[in-house]
């Protein structure tokens, strides 16, 4: 309803009625209006009716939902099924053209609007965590492993000599296989121990670069969020030798947004003029929606359209439009309340399993400081060869998420084996089993674990049947 | 999005493509001008998704949905749960003032425009069905029964004397009980048997007047829609009646304003200056929406008033927005080419059932003329015995609707006793079957009836075992 | 998908993972079977997407619903919009059957289903809320004020002898309109003053019963929740008389269900053997629903089912689906905690005025005992030509709710005239506000009610214009 | 409900009436269980609801919805926003593991089978529309060119000493494009002339193989749904090069399934032997889904699981999803009886523009038998500089889709250069204008548009100002 239609709704209902509800709807659309001016996440939440809404009137921008449309091409937005059009809101177009993932559409002003303004969301929202020297964020809808494989594909270009990629050893199959799949060499660096964790062995990474050429080295790459006990990468010291020997470095940052550590560390890496070409990060991950997208950050603007410019073709503007509604509903309080909430809780979880260790004379494998989300703890005390029943028992009981390593485990990847696979190192003392803090975590879901986990424990130990 | 925020949105999409998303939302924009403007019933149908998003336009100037509203009053129109949220698009507070109906609500200027903008609709459609002279029609979230209550006791406050309704049998409980409901006295008319259907006794009519004091009387009932063998009451020589002797007419036209016939016994009793105060039918019956509302219909302020004013306190909005939903997703096209569509299967059904009837001695006992939507025919040839089966058969087999009447039901409502409760009659000749050709339905499942149909007739007319 | 189909699906995902399924899906159908079968409410909350699935298999098993189903009647529950469909997630037949809004409907298993399990539910939430001998509830698809007259009209027609109402004057229209509705001749019972606050005149009620012969009462009225400074009405003594002299006795307990107290003397009159044949009460003011349902309560079968009967044809099934949801979604606990959060809100909020009365020399009019969710507070120091200024000051700035009172306002309905109306009284001392601590109500809501309460006071207080 | 549930459910419903709703029930549950048995889509439609259900089940089985779930990992699926929620059915965890896409994942059941199974139904929805001997489909939720660069990116994997891909020139940038990303050097092989139309150079091609070593070859691409005038490329003889010399062959069948020719062509080629190793395909343009999917199809089980594994980390479920309910809504028939009404709409429309060519001394470019989809119509009487201008006013009178091509545009991407973008070919003769006849058009579009084009011709021609 427009101004003139209100006008008309006074015949039907008192002019001052219709007025307060002029008012009303004017805050909700100043409140539009100052976000798209200013690009900036709003402090508080915006209420869900008005963010779908919102997204069905960017919707209704589309030439797939003007009325009297016609389509003579041969992509005209069409929606066979209407449950699919609306679980899409009658988004249709995707985003991108031909030639650049960022680019607007013609046909499709309003998913254009939302993409572009997305971003720049996102963009306020990693300012907002503090990583605040970053001048590009853009959302592309493929999950981290198939994103860092663009990044690296993005490099191959511009080092068209170069092969390898120096990789800190992190026990993820994903991460591996992004090198794998964009046809580079990955040179395997494997971590050292540092009382009961795992750091980066910065000094062999230096070694590797130089019995390399460095133009042989199409970039490095560094993980933050990972499994204890293998503690975030030395992300200074490896972006100091990017910088030293013109490498492009790349940050696998799956998860690493949630924890203000990781985030300090980047930021000092940048700060200290370390090298940082691509920030790469899950959206499910970090920003609790479903599986589907990620996050590239950067610090340049040409590194940002040669990422944009490398994607071919269109793409799906849903994971786009989930970061644009959970930002929303989150609002910037919101956001930084739930990072908060889960840095406590990772801190009473690990009182808690210190103490469980304590009381049953198994330790803690890993850094509180240098392993921010995840911990470690052994199982020294447990029948070797009962060690994986302990997960699948988990399981079972609803417990999901903890992961049990167990010594002595091979992989083979393509052609590259591990030791010790999920350990991240060819050399751990005991079996283990790792549990995380990540966001969106409650209080009551440690209690629940530690009961469980401790029962199941008992009950291996004394070598007792699985069975229930 | 207001016009600031749309300016805006040109820094991020160029402005040649956002002028054009412009002016297709100018279109709907004028669309939903227009209907206000003129409160007619758009000739083509409006998408369903420009549908929505007006009702939640309108949902957002109640009080419940402004930003910021604190209520600290008895009702504030708050939900508790979000998914009863979504069903009602957040319209909380119903309809109605405590005394009146019809009457604006301050804390909602939206429902109540919903709600005046609905009955003016449904008054444009009701005027396209070919009823012009209706001056006002409200939709009642109330279903037939109770609604024909409610103008009863209407009727009752302004002839406190009378105390009996003169009621044209029609053997629907609910039409019989609403008399009951409102404590009044019913006095039944009989049908009369002309050539195979069932008519309206006016001679009676005009007897029963003249045996008590037409103050005595406080309505005359006909009903117009019915199951055949009855047919149309005659609507003309009743509102003739009521007219010559000051009685009020209340018109049970339940399901009628699907059928041009009805609709043109109607008119023609109103041009040719008979009473009609109030006409009732169902929404659901003849607007193809879930059960739950009615809509009156009359020809004077005055009436329309002294039913708005009698209804104490608030009422459910959901049968208004409904009928807003469904009438605009029609539009006036698809309204009328639903009723001709169906005045066609009529036909078909009709010369279906003939043949058949030949082909099976047996023979149709309705009047096509006067029994413009239900059709009757003969079972004669199956035992009465198994005449129940027939019906219970049909519906194993997912043929719903099919109704048996057979020889020598009898029922008693309350302390008044039917015979041949279901045939309208006390002097039916043998049991029969009746099916009806109603708005909504396909030519395809009078093809499925037909089969299955003569499929049991044929087993039971063998006396065979009913199962399968 | 059946334990078959999940075998098939062994096929496609290892049989482990599918167990895993099994046994998360069993404990929710063993939640829904057990609700069926014991017809109790959780104790916590089910989650809205096992609400919302169960109510789609419940639509599933009716007629409309059926696959290859051929309706050959006149009311199929075709629905033309599948907008419309959703939101009533393909319910469309509506409750009860011609003669009965209790009777299960053959076309209609599932829509029986969920009628009859939701008020086996809400008896069950009644008793946890300490009505507990009552032993029947009904959910009535319209609002209080229809339902009353629907229990007038039963009482009615078992004492067609009787004229009258005897009514404790409750300035709340639709409640006074029930009985006018109804073509009962209501007799006004004042309240008589105690202290501040407005109490039942009991010995009037006796005078007036005698003064009538009690076969000419077709009923009493006592109203238990209200706006302060009345009180709630002396349920017990009235319903000792409603027992002595054999009269009916209504209760319209509109918000009560939310107030211990209110609940507490309910209970109390029935357990000193009082009379209490109907307590009505509403829907959306209790359970944060949309408005447009009641609840009827009785200690009696046989009440019961002349309700039932009363009610004439079928009716929506809205109400019953949103209260469905809304209990399930709160679970006992919820709803407990919810009353509990309302009682010390109160509690609160009558501490804050009183402070404030302090503060302003202003004094509270009502009694915290007898009042319990309602505040009066007297406005005394405002010049009384610009009280009625502050409702629309309060208004406009966005709460809702507040009512103003101005000494002497007039009000006729039908023929009745009251003086001071609003104020439940002919003979108040001054103008007042009263505000509600209403079920749902937040403690931040008392807080800016207060701040805007006080600024708008002292400014008219100084006479200055109301303008921002 | 489970069988015990309903079993309580007969002490509040009649047994006679759950009975048949057991029936109804039944019916669905078998139509899924034989979907899932026999992996083949149904021949008729499945109701949404039906679908939206089905989900909703699937949904249940994973993890993040089990009742009680505690996640102690890194990626719990957990969802902030219910509104996001809801557009996903609550399915969170998307598909693949962090080694292969097609793997299912032990947290969820639900996804994994949804996703396998969409799969089946997909290849055999590919069977029914003709390609009959294809063994594997994939859904990828990517668009077709990120999706042929993986292909590329596999193919390179298994041929590590390959640098070149040999192109048929298809002026569509994310073709191109797709080698580029993955760093592959395309060698272009333009189109010759035909006879008003472009066909593929198969010389050229035999000539550039031999040029260069095989081995050194990565693929070949052919394409076949194109813009006209240019035609399916010759795929029969091309895939009988690749077969001769051992060089893999990437069909870019974009929007080639809804052309029995295209299909046809594709069968043919694969019949007689020739080499097929990856036909990739979009999910909206053949399927009218939103934009984010594609379908690659192989005939190779191999092949399959080389894409498969190639694909590092998880992805987005959603354009699977799409997929299912889009294929269920249609079933077999509905999707054959799309195919066969553009076939239709494309000869209709052929015909129009014939009529009009002639009309107005105009010619059609392409290839009725060759091209069939696209249609191109010379504007030779047009003034060239105002040729562009014919685009941009059907646009703004929305009409989308139409493209102009302008003789001499020139276009560079990366590095290398195109004459007559657009064209396909370097030496066309005229300026002209494409339409196509796509999947989901209407009749009523085809003559819209025909008095739209003519007006701005005539406008244009006789270089009138173009404003409206």
């Amino acid at each position: 309803m427009n101004d003139d239609a209100l006008k008309y709704a006074e015949r039907l209902v008192p002019r001052s009625y219709i007025d307060l509800a002029r008012q009303a709807r004017r805050s909700y659309e100043q409140q539009i209006r100052q976000i798209i001016e200013h690009r900036k996440l709003p402090e508080q939440p915006l209420e869900e009716h008005i963010i779908e809404q919102w997204i069905n009137e960017m919707a209704q921008m589309d030439s797939n939902n003007f009325e009297g449309n016609v389509g003579v091409g041969e992509r005209e937005g069409r929606i066979y099924s209407s449950l699919v059009a609306r679980r899409h809101s009658l988004l249709s177009h995707g985003i991108g053209r031909s030639g650049d993932i960022n680019a607007v559409q013609p046909k499709a002003a309003g998913s254009s609007l939302l993409n572009k303004l997305t971003n720049e969301l996102v963009l306020d929202a990693i300012h907002a965590l503090g990583l605040r020297t970053i001048t590009h964020a853009v959302v592309i809808p493929m999950a981290t492993g198939m994103t860092m494989t663009l990044c690296l594909l993005t490099f191959k270009k511009q080092r068209p000599q170069s092969r390898y990629v120096l990789w800190s050893r992190i026990d993820q199959k994903s991460c591996f296989k992004s090198i794998l799949t964009a046809n580079l060499e990955p040179i395997v660096i494997e971590q050292i121990e540092n009382n009961n964790y795992l750091q980066t062995d910065v000094d062999e990474f230096e070694k590797q670069i130089q019995k390399f050429n460095p133009h042989e080295i199409c970039c490095i790459i560094s993980t933050t969020s990972c499994f204890a006990p293998r503690a975030i990468d030395n992300v200074q010291q490896i972006s100091n030798l990017c910088q030293t020997y013109s490498i492009p470095h790349l940050i696998n940052n799956a998860y690493g947004l949630q924890s203000t550590k990781i985030i300090h560390e980047i930021e000092q890496a940048k700060r200290s003029n370390g090298r940082i070409d691509y920030i790469v990060q899950s959206t499910d991950k970090n920003f609790l929606v479903p599986v589907g997208g990620s996050i590239v950050l950067t610090y340049d603007a040409k590194l940002f359209d040669a990422l944009s410019h490398a994607y071919p073709g269109r793409a799906s503007i849903t994971p786009t439009t989930d970061m644009f509604i959970t930002l929303l509903s989150m609002g910037k309080k919101g956001l930084l309340d739930l990072v908060q909430k889960r840095k406590n809780l990772f801190n009473l979880f690990y009182e808690k399993l210190i103490q469980w260790a304590k009381d049953n004379d198994e330790y803690i494998l890993s850094s509180k400081q240098f392993s921010p989300i995840s911990i470690a703890i052994s199982l020294k005390h447990l029948p070797n060869e009962r060690v994986t029943e302990l997960g699948s028992m988990l399981f079972t009981r609803r417990i999901s998420g903890a992961r049990v390593i167990k010594l002595g485990t091979k992989q083979t990847i393509d052609t590259y084996e591990f030791m010790n696979y999920g350990a991240h190192s060819s050399n751990i003392q005991c079996s283990y089993l790792t549990v995380a803090a990540s966001i969106g975590m409650e209080e009551s879901d440690t209690d629940i674990f530690m009961k469980k986990f401790d029962s199941i424990y008992q009950k291996l130990q004394r070598n007792e049947n699985s069975d229930d």
